[in-house]
């Protein structure tokens, strides 16, 4: 917020000429600023250099809901698309307390200390509501947050998942102009969300509790089949031989499950995020996956198959919007679906009315 | 299509009036044969007789992809309405070769010898390039097909998944409505016709095979964590050894995914359609289901959230037919497309593009 607010304080007020007294040096410096502002070439180029503070400014643009904006976006992500594409992408799901953030933390630092540059960016519809339930405290990731070769990034707010989706997948692009080659996407497996994530990433990887407690916490039904990877966190102390039990169960239900399109076989980790155990182990994981799906050609037909649904979820997302949100629309629907619940009519019958009422507005 | 046909031919041609030597009496049944032909309300009371041709008709008039039907079609609805909703409706899925014609011959049999009244619907979007690869033979189903109370329609051809499935919604109603109480969707497992099927059924039921052979023939991730019960077929002679392994491991994995929202458990049976084995027994589950959920009110609020469901997905559907159907949408999609796959532009700048242009058109 604090970020937005200083991007309207910058605004340019056009008539007011500087005062003599600045020095023609200052006047360039000030003018290059507000050059940088709104010159989407020059954070591009910046972007490109690896200038977190440029690469934080255009995400600061791209999560702006102002129309006046879109063309800045636009150009922004169009300059950085040749510079995009050359990473993993792996997201991360799990319920709250199965310690995403910890996790994230360990492995991020470990890959790191590998020569990797990491981003790390949420997709969680709710934080509207809760305020940011996820990385919204970066202090959560106090080793991370302080890598020069790490960039942390809270989640965007947003009217709906679309829109929050949107941003996200835009922000990917610009984070790997950036030079950013492993992107780390963090949601919140109780909603739809963590489908958008499967649709933008390259490796999915669910996060779980060994014991009935997490089962109990409300993951999706069907979160389970799209996984990669189930890892067990905290699989440590009196918690070490529920984990192996359930890993154990884990396997054999996952080899139940029908074949994934990419021929690679879903497998269940144990880790210790606390303690950065297992880590390791993981990261191989996906370095396997992911040479086996770039030889099968997978990795790049499912980025392909990726783009192609995002444009069509966008169209798709704008005609829907545009309609529903129409005032008459919002009042009539209401009363529809009050005489659906009373079976006074169908479905069908009142997608029509409210068809043809749109027709007339 | 004979009864397309027929319905053209009989259409009432204006302006001839009846010759002189007709008598009163048969000039009577004749008007009343052109009106029952145009006659919504007297069809609606020919269904709720129980009347299978008129139910016959009635379906064939809401498969119609004709407008000029439309008026009609809603009328009968909204006639048969009031009599309908007073049903289990139970979504049967699974690969070709499962046995999904034997299984539901097996299980409509015992339904009618049970006093059940028992329609069979299909949906399989795949129909119209297949001609039909389920239900498309009644022959297949030759016991059930002869008996009076039951009602097997073969799948509805259409060009959109959309469009059967909302064709196969306005069946049940008025397969409700004529008095079958027990209302079996049988749908192929590959596509996503099965979440289709399983919003708009009360009970979810998978058919696999024992073995790794099943798996291998590509049912979709995700079916497995929709079902409430996973029926293990043709666990008979040889198989049946195999059959109970599966169903252990089955019950297992089952054990492991997130609870329901009904607080059903999802079950594992085994089954011989063949040798009519098992078939009782799941009879039994889904009497025991449906007890449980109408008990806990879940059955009613499940089939509430259904109905909003479709209608928000026939607006949605009707939008997006609009946006697509568009000529210029045709060339211009295609176009950007390409140029998705050739990583020239990114999903959200094509769809702006495209949603630009269709304002001008």
């Amino acid at each position: 917020m604090t970020q937005k607010k200083k991007d309207s304080a910058l605004h340019e007020t056009p008539g007011v000429s500087l005062p003599k007294s600045v020095s023609a040096k200052s006047a360039e410096r000030i003018k290059n600023l507000r050059k940088k502002k709104v010159n989407p070439q020059e954070l591009v180029e910046q972007i490109i250099k690896g200038n977190k503070t440029a690469l934080s400014r255009a995400i600061t643009l791209v999560e702006s809901l102002q129309i006046k904006h879109q063309d800045d976006v636009n150009a922004i992500i169009e300059g950085c698309l040749p510079y995009a594409n050359k990473s993993i992408r792996i997201g991360i799901t799990g319920v709250p307390g199965v310690g995403k953030s910890t996790f994230i933390e360990a492995f991020g630092n470990y890959l790191i200390s590998l020569g990797k540059k990491v981003a790390v960016l949420a997709v969680d519809p709710s934080s509207s509501v809760s305020h940011g339930s996820i990385l919204g405290d970066k202090t959560r990731m106090e080793e991370l947050v302080k890598q020069e070769n790490a960039f942390i990034r809270p989640t965007p707010s947003g009217d709906s998942l679309g829109g929050v989706a949107q941003k996200t997948r835009e922000s990917i692009i610009l984070c790997e102009a950036a030079g950013f080659d492993t992107i780390l996407i963090e949601t919140v497996g109780v909603g739809q969300s963590e489908t958008m994530v499967h649709s933008m990433t390259d490796f999915f990887l669910l996060l779980k509790l060994a014991g009935a407690g997490d089962e109990l916490q409300g993951i999706k039904r069907g979160i389970m089949e799209m996984a990669d990877a189930i890892v067990i966190n905290k699989s440590d102390g009196e918690n070490k031989k529920p984990a192996e039990q359930a890993k154990s169960e884990f396997r054999k239900a996952l080899h139940l499950y029908p074949e994934t399109e990419s021929g690679w076989k879903p497998k269940v980790k144990l880790a210790s995020a606390l303690h950065q155990q297992g880590i390791e182990e993981i990261w191989e994981m996906i370095v396997t996956y992911e040479k086996m799906v770039k030889e099968n050609q997978f990795f790049q037909h499912k980025r392909q198959e990726q783009n192609k649904f995002w444009l069509l979820q966008t169209i798709n997302d704008r005609l829907k919007a545009n309609f529903y949100q129409q005032e008459e629309i919002k009042i009539q629907l209401k009363q529809q679906l009050k005489a659906i619940e009373n079976n006074e009519t169908t479905p069908f019958v009142a997608a029509n009315f409210l068809l043809n009422l749109a027709k007339d507005l």
